[in-house]
């Protein structure tokens, strides 16, 4: 198989959506900007950086690469509507069914969404490796940015997609789930494949190192944690953020928005810093005491703080936004907290008071 | 430093050009498209596959990530407008000089096209990755897609930038220089640093493999051929599509084009395909035979055919269109053969009416 051929096989499939002029084939595609705009993003994941080969199947990556780029264009308000994908790796993995596995989970997603996945480029390299970036249509509104918050604003949270059961199976979940406030789910499931694989999964069951591939929970003695351990599994391997709650808090006046990528505790210092203010937010509420309630029995028995999970893990792809005082949240939309003035040491994020250390994910802390 | 610091100081000096109405910060960059529409192209570049670290400074990796995505964008008769970047690699070499090199050589070659730099990400890990994507603007004309080429059309290249001097130092060569035909130096230049490392440079000069990063050329006892290494690993490290080419070939009324990346045997091949025509090239034709003759005494002293490097080097990133009969060709663009009616064996290429074997580059042959 060369090249060409190789290129056409994976391409055979992808949706194309709304607005695509020109799609894969060309040196570039051509894609329609209504409005005389496009939002533009773009996310990288490497294995054993972003995702572990050993861990997620080729249809995870893919639907992870697209969640969190088309995040990100939602998170602006936007309508993802176009994505194209860079992928490199082993060229047997690239031959094999790896790859078009990789291509499903992509179209899933997007195709979910009505996104097009217009072009790409396909690369032999030592190292798993895809990069993605994702346009998208403002539909004649304003971007909202992390810079719009305005003292006296509530602050919010997003629900994301349920996780699915199934998902290391040929069951492939749907993606924009039924909305529930899970956030830390990502984390806790990292957690626990990382304590399936050193071996400590005995405090959860009777799972061994070599059964960390094993998903559906057999041999699991505590069936709570284990009902609980394959939800954030789920969470984990194929995040599902709900790109339409991105437009619906634009359209209901959201004043600064932004995607959970690299913890809340982060990325809420990040709009407070862009904003000039401090998020007070108050860890008992609702969409933030529910998932750490939630994942309480995975944490015990994995030794873990469930509320580092819930205000410290990345990759729910829960949507942070800011709405004027009295504004009425849409649907999948929970109050967290409210913006105030910055404090004497300037903007940043309190939780009950206290100043936050801004736990999170750094590449390079 | 922290990530988002790094973010800082690496988009500091970034360029931004017209139409860039968000720039980098957010969790999308906001972009015009002024005649509703933008091309969109990405391509990736991997350390030890599209680059050699240990040949290739950070400044020539964003140079050459820049002017290949932009390329394809050209390659449509679009203008290149905006350019987002990820980027990987160990942390010491993100947080130091390399990355900052590499924004400095994107930068140089996006500012002199007019082209800004409105996002990214950066993440750490194993290699040195990195991926871009660049949107065109088509300013209202039809794309030149590579389907176009009609029986009796004339096929004609376009030239490359002359390989700047001192390409190793720290006098950085100026993006679009003076418009030649140099087909082939890429190839050239790769063969001329691969014969260094392995000890076969003693063909050409006194070199040894630990002087590969020695391109100013002492103690090459060749001077002809000397000089012509230096020429050639400056088009190999600093590829120089001349951009504003593709434009004026859609102006002229190109039919068809692309961007030679990958030989142009096989490029050639694909448009030939595209189109549905068969492609007769001349190699005896002065943008051929030229760059042929130029490359001669370099392929001689490494033991190569010259002819390879022309027709089946990739990487120059000339502009292959075909124009119709009679057209008069823009500057900077050679004829190289006709556009004829597909053969018995179908769409293809021939020179001098031998069939291509389409060497050329292919990642998974």
């Amino acid at each position: 198989m060369n090249e060409d051929s190789l290129v056409r096989a994976l391409t055979r499939d992808l949706p194309q959506g709304v607005g695509t002029l020109l799609g894969p084939g060309d040196d570039s595609a051509v894609v329609a900007a209504p409005d005389g705009r496009l939002t533009v993003t773009t996310d990288i994941l490497l294995d054993g950086v972003h995702f572990r080969d050993a861990w997620s199947t080729g249809f995870d990556v893919g639907w992870r690469l697209a969640a969190q780029n088309l995040a990100d264009a939602a998170a602006m308000g936007a309508v993802p509507r176009f994505l194209v994908v860079a992928l490199a790796g082993p060229p047997e993995r690239l031959a094999g069914p790896w790859a078009s596995d990789f291509a499903c989970g992509l179209s899933d997603y997007c195709r979910h969404w009505g996104t097009g996945v217009v072009g790409g480029d396909l690369a032999a390299g030592p190292v798993l490796v895809a990069s993605g970036t994702a346009l998208g249509d403002l539909e004649g509104r304003p971007a909202v940015t992390r810079g719009g918050a305005q003292v006296g604003d509530s602050v919010a949270l997003s629900a994301t997609g349920a996780a699915a059961p199934g998902v290391s199976g040929d069951a492939r979940p749907v993606p924009g789930g039924p909305a529930h406030w899970a956030l830390g789910g990502s984390a806790g499931g990292l957690a626990w494949l990382e304590s399936q694989a050193s071996g400590q999964g005995d405090a959860v069951g009777g799972q061994t190192a070599g059964a960390a591939g094993d998903r559906s929970g057999d041999g699991v003695t505590d069936g709570l944690a284990d009902g609980l351990a394959q939800a954030a599994v789920a969470a984990y391997l194929r995040p599902d953020p709900l790109l339409g709650l991105g437009k619906d808090a634009a359209l209901a006046g959201a004043t600064a928005m932004m995607d959970v990528s690299d913890g809340l505790g982060k990325d809420a210092s990040r709009l407070a810093v862009a904003s000039g203010v401090r998020l007070s937010i108050d860890p008992g509420c609702p969409a933030l005491d529910g998932p750490r309630r939630h994942w309480a029995p995975l944490a015990r028995a994995l030794g873990c703080d469930p509320c580092d999970w819930v205000l410290g893990g990345g990759e729910d792809h829960a949507f942070l936004a800011t709405f004027p005082a009295g504004a009425s949240l849409p649907d999948g939309w929970g109050v967290i907290g409210q913006v105030l003035a910055p404090g004497p040491d300037g903007p940043g994020v309190t939780f009950r008071g206290a100043r936050s250390q801004e736990s999170g994910w750094d590449h390079f802390a």
